[in-house]
């Protein structure tokens, strides 16, 4: 369903900047809030100007709305937490988007419910990135949703980005490189052939942090493994790249 | 078979050094010849000191050595090219190592006819990298065997690594990041969970080249990926980390 739209902040949220086209975002300090991942992700993501995309999990709409800034003709979110959903539709509105940005709540495990097959171009998602069995729960059951595989895991967010896309369409994921198997496993079973990716390092010296991967529906095999992405040139100094992110 | 042994080099042939140890090497110039993969590959490898070990398609032997020389109890080599197994026996006997490495002529499809199941440690190997379908064959059918799979593919090496290993024993593989869905299908596939990877870069601002992989037979999920190895720290020098493998 569509979420209700008023842009006004409401008791207990903030507004904060996106870092982007002087956009803005409703945010709650105890909700998951967007971090670097949202960034690299959409930064990462093929975007072809005016390619119609649906972000998975979007949470308070962050990915979306650095998607949209990338050039997308249009960007839906669809998010599981109500509160975070309705909250992506004002952040839409309070920046004038709301024809080119719109989100639903609902579950990527029924996604036939909320989006026609082969709908869309490009599926993003940055997605709980912990099973359930792997280290501790956040005590806010919504913050837990979004980090770990309560609601919804790996698997679902692949296999509904294989019903959205039209073929050849294309799916970025960020994920946790101790999942890498898993992702290369789900995306072969699931047509979605990886074809890009990028290893997330804070220091060159460091094992990786963070995995980018886009695969292309029905696309042969072949994988190329893109430069490392090295987050800090200097302890607390973003690299000349993510800069570049913000300008 | 255990192929016969005789250390003099025969016409064609001609003597290399490994770059350890003092140890020789025969090679020939008509043959598929040992290159830096072979390095990278047997000091990535977790070698215990005095496990057993196995090199599949082990081709003149140069990772079979360069393991022994890093602690291994001993090593056997096989490979499917009789010429190219004699040679890397009679190497062996050149270097005074007949004790601790040996080589059989075979065929790794056949594994079982030639080791007993859950025999070693670790299973290294340096397979032919690419399908029939990728690039262009070398005329010479010995050197298009080493290096593309024309007789045994990475389903069979992975399978045969499978075979080999006791239960948590380690196999460690050098290939083409292109094939890296492929190599995490087939092992995970295999009971074989990729646990540590490293990509390999000629620079830090180019796609990875090489893609090193170690698999543990029976391990639960969970990936580290390595800090990357940029091979050259100036064009044509190769960066410390390598240099300190030949000291």
């Amino acid at each position: 369903m569509k979420t209700p739209a008023s842009p006004e902040p409401e008791a207990g949220e903030r507004i904060d900047a996106l870092g982007i086209c002087d956009w803005l975002i409703i945010q709650r300090e105890d909700e998951f809030r967007f971090s670097l991942d949202a960034v690299l992700l959409a930064h990462f993501a093929s975007v072809r100007v005016g390619a119609r995309v649906i972000d998975l999990g979007t949470g308070s709409g962050a990915v979306a709305f650095f998607v949209l800034s990338r050039g997308a003709g249009n960007v839906s979110g669809i998010e599981n937490n109500f509160r975070l959903a309705a909250m992506a539709t004002r952040s839409a509105d309070l920046n004038g988007l709301a024809s080119q940005l719109s989100f639903v709540c609902g579950d990527v495990k029924q996604i036939d419910a909320y989006y026609p097959v082969g709908c869309c171009d490009l599926v993003t998602t940055n997605p709980p990135y912990r099973t359930l069995s792997a280290g501790r729960l956040n005590p806010s059951a919504t913050v837990a949703q979004a980090r770990h595989e309560t609601t919804a895991g790996l698997h679902d967010f692949v296999r509904a980005a294989g019903f959205l896309l039209r073929n050849r369409g294309r799916f970025a994921m960020i994920h946790l490189p101790e999942r890498l198997t898993d992702i290369c496993v789900e995306l072969r079973s699931a047509g979605l052939e990886p074809k890009r990716l990028r290893l997330v390092h804070s220091f060159s010296d460091r094992p990786a942090k963070m995995v980018l991967v886009e695969a292309v529906k029905g696309a042969k095999p072949g994988l190329t493994v893109l430069p490392p992405l090295i987050v800090y040139q200097a302890p607390k100094q973003y690299c000349n790249e993510i800069l570049t992110y913000y300008k």
